[in-house]
Parts: structure tokens; sequence; C-alpha cells
């Protein structure tokens, strides 16, 4: 597979970064001697962890390299590693805070990864997890329509078990209710301003669409986001001023161990 | 009808005044001379005003004097006036701000009423909206549902038709973008956690549920909240540390004028 491209990645930084820096708000610690950013990306929500806990060791993981490159240079005063949030564990002294932006819906089995990462966190200490849940929405449906029909079909294959099923909200509040000391979950939706059919695509290429398009040939693709963004074009149509909103849901943990 | 009661308005205090900071938090203003806060309530919501531009003249009105009684005691540097929002508007200088926080889910005609708001603030002034937007939750059909059977269905009548049908999202933004410098809308549904489905039966009881139960006679006050809370109770089942998730989805509007 292709790696992720930060720059592609960053063109949409500062609506990514609004629920980065929305997760971060609802955290309830005044400081933090160890915090972790798992799947950080190319640094945009470590960098609000650095400043947000300006003390703290930052740890950022990523199984990118181009990321953790792109992550160095914007923040030496941080470390990062390639790892696997999948296996991921603590080194040494447990983390004040877990932090995983936008990167668990890649990693699979919920049920058992949840309370796993909750459970390596320190006394007192705080999980927060942002996820995108956009799996219904018209560009996420129309990507997977598309990928069950010919010529695309047999190439994409099952690109789409790539991403997790997420559980519902309250799922996730009833594995982590019973074992902390306080849960908060909720959804945002956001309804992002984009100009033209082209720029939803071009956001969501760099995300949910890149491991169907990583798997066709050059011609394929072509033809496939072809007619994806004439799909697209219909199901957000223009505004009163003419742009599309792209409706966008994320899903929200914060999850706080107790202190004792 | 009787007043609003801020007793038992305050009593869910932190639950409500989240989505008025998160609501402030997307403000982009850096400073205001003048601040306006429609519907400010007992006044939880014109504190982050005052905390936010402490420069600026705030302004708080309401339609209950109950409530302005209350933000009067609490915030001395501000001042407050009785008025009903669907005709109001700034005397003298145009406002920089001017923020509702649910309050116009109460004023009807929001075709008319929101590009009004619009236009009386002062080049590059803001509009700040936040509603709630649970018409379609259990708690809200089940208070309608309720209200259509005997002996509850005659002395309620029309009381839902007090609460104005919101537009969709979109038609907000449609409303604003074609005139506005930038329109951000979104969604944020929350997921409070309460004690047990009498909580959930209290927290409506001081806002969407009031217009019900005010027709009603004592004895039949009594009888609906009964049955409702037992509709409640079986709407919203107990989660896995025994709580019960009450999902509260808010639409937020922010609208800034071009400055010239």
């Amino acid at each position: 597979m292709l790696d992720w491209n930060p720059a592609l990645y960053r063109r949409y930084e500062d609506e990514r970064t609004r629920p980065a820096q929305e997760l971060l708000a609802r955290v309830p610690l005044s400081e933090a001697d160890r915090v972790v950013d798992l799947g950080c990306g190319p640094g945009n929500s470590t960098e609000l962890l650095v400043q947000r806990f300006p003390k703290a060791q930052v740890l950022g993981t990523d199984n990118s390299e181009a990321m953790l490159v792109s992550a160095r240079e914007r923040l030496p005063q941080a470390s990062f590693e390639l790892s696997d949030i999948a296996t991921w564990a603590p080194q040494g002294q447990a983390p004040d805070l877990i932090y995983a932006n936008a990167s668990l819906q890649w990693v699979p089995d919920h049920e058992k990864l949840i309370p796993r990462l909750f459970d390596a966190l320190a006394p007192g200490g705080v999980l927060a997890i942002q996820m995108p849940d956009n799996r219904q929405e018209p560009t996420h449906r129309l990507m997977r329509a598309l990928a069950a029909e010919a010529p695309w079909a047999e190439p994409i294959g099952d690109a789409d078990r790539l991403r997790t099923m997420l559980l519902p909200l309250g799922g996730y509040y009833d594995l982590l209710a019973p074992h902390a000391a306080s849960v908060d979950v909720w959804h945002t939706i956001y309804q992002h301003r984009m100009a033209d059919s082209a720029s939803i695509v071009e956001w969501v290429r760099s995300t949910g669409l890149k491991p169907f398009v990583d798997r066709l040939p050059a011609d394929l693709q072509a033809s496939y986001l072809a007619e994806y963004q004439r799909r697209v074009d219909e199901a957000y149509p223009a505004r009163a001023d003419g742009r599309r909103l792209l409706a966008f849901p994320r899903m929200f943990i914060v999850a706080q161990k107790s202190k004792a």
C-alpha cells in the first residue's frame, strides 16, 4: 500500500485540527507528566498536546514513516516512534493521557483495544478518543457502492474491511464506565464548506477513499474517481452561495481513571 | 403560563453551560464593544460573555422577570432588560455580537428573524446561535404521543406548537451565507449521564415539557408525569454502570458579517 501523503492530508489542516482541539478541551487534566498521541500523523494534534502540557514528555506514534518525518520536523521537542497501535504499550511509567485523534478507526477489535489502553493509564489518567463516524454518509456509501461495480470491484476487493466497524457510542460507554471515575461521550457533525465536488473527493481521497484507490491500476483509478466525483456532485447539491456542505460526523470519548 | 423556574433550570447548569461555552469558543472576535445575550435566562451564558469580553457593554434580554432577577443578582456589571426576541432590536449603536444560546427555538418565523438579527450587527459583527434540536428524540416524541391521549389531550391542546419547528441546518446556512463573510454550522449530540429516568423527566420538565405540564390541572399533571416517566424509563435503558444516557442534539450557527 502506498504510504500516506502528508501534503494532501495537511491541505484541510484547519478542519482536521478542530476536532483535535475540541477533544483536548474536554480532557479534565490541569497538568500531565507523560502524554501519548497515538496515530499522530504529521503532528498537528501533537502540537496541541505540547502547547497544553508544556512540561510533559510528549510521545507521538504512527505507523507511517512519512508522517513521522513530517512530525519530527514540526516538533523537535517531542519524541516520535514508528509503531502499530494494535500492539502498542507504554514503556516505563504509565501515561497520564493517552490521546487518539482520528486513528483508532484503523485499529481492529475495539472491545479489547479500548479497555487495554484505559488500563495502561496512570491513576487519574485520561483516555481521549476521536473517530470519524461517517460510514453512513453519502461520501462513504458512494465509495462502497462504486467499489461493488465492474470494472473496479475485483481489484478493490475487501478494501472496505481495512477500516474498523465502530461500536455505537453507548457501546464505548459500556466498555469504560464500570471501571472509570467519569466517561463523557458525544458526537459532533461538522458541516465543512467545500468549494465544489472535486474538493469533497480530494478530502476523502487522503483518508477514507485511500484504501479503495490504492488497489486500482492507474487507468481504473481515473475512471473510478471520475464516476465517484459525478455521484458526489449529485449527493451534495450546491447551497445558496454555490458551496457544498460536507456533513462529517465524529465520535468523541473521554474517560478518566479514578485517582486512588 | 407559569413563569420559568430558575432553581430547577439551574440544577443541570454544568450540562446546560457547556453548549454555551462551545458556541462562544467558535466566535471569531478578539474584542467587542457591544454584546447582546438574547434569552439570557438566569445569566449563565451572560457570565461567559462578560468573561470573554471584559471591556464590552453586555446586555442580557429575557421575557421572564424571574430569570432576570436571578441574572441581575449574579452579574451586577451587565445590564438586563425584559423583552421579546421576536420584536427586539438594538437601541443605539449596532452590536458586535448577538448571541442566542438555547432561546431562538421559542421564537417563530426563523426565515425572517435570523436575517433581521444578522442585519442588526455592526460591520464585522457575529451572530452566534445554539438551539436544541431534539424534537425527534424519545423524550420529545413521548411527550407528544402522551399529549395526544385521553385524559391529557384536551387540556394540553396545541402546547407543542409553542416551540418553533427548526429549519434543517442547511436552511440556516442558506439564509445567511449569501450575505456573510463566513458561516459555520454544526450539530453536537451530547450524551448526558443521568442517574435514572426520574432525572431525565426532571431535565425536560424545566424546558421542553413545561408547556405541556403547565396546561394541566394538578391531578392530571401527576398522572401525565407518572406515565411519561414510565415510558421514558423504557426508552432509555440502563447502561453497564446503571446510568441512562440522554442523547441531546443541539444545532450551532456562527455567521460573521464582512468588515467593510
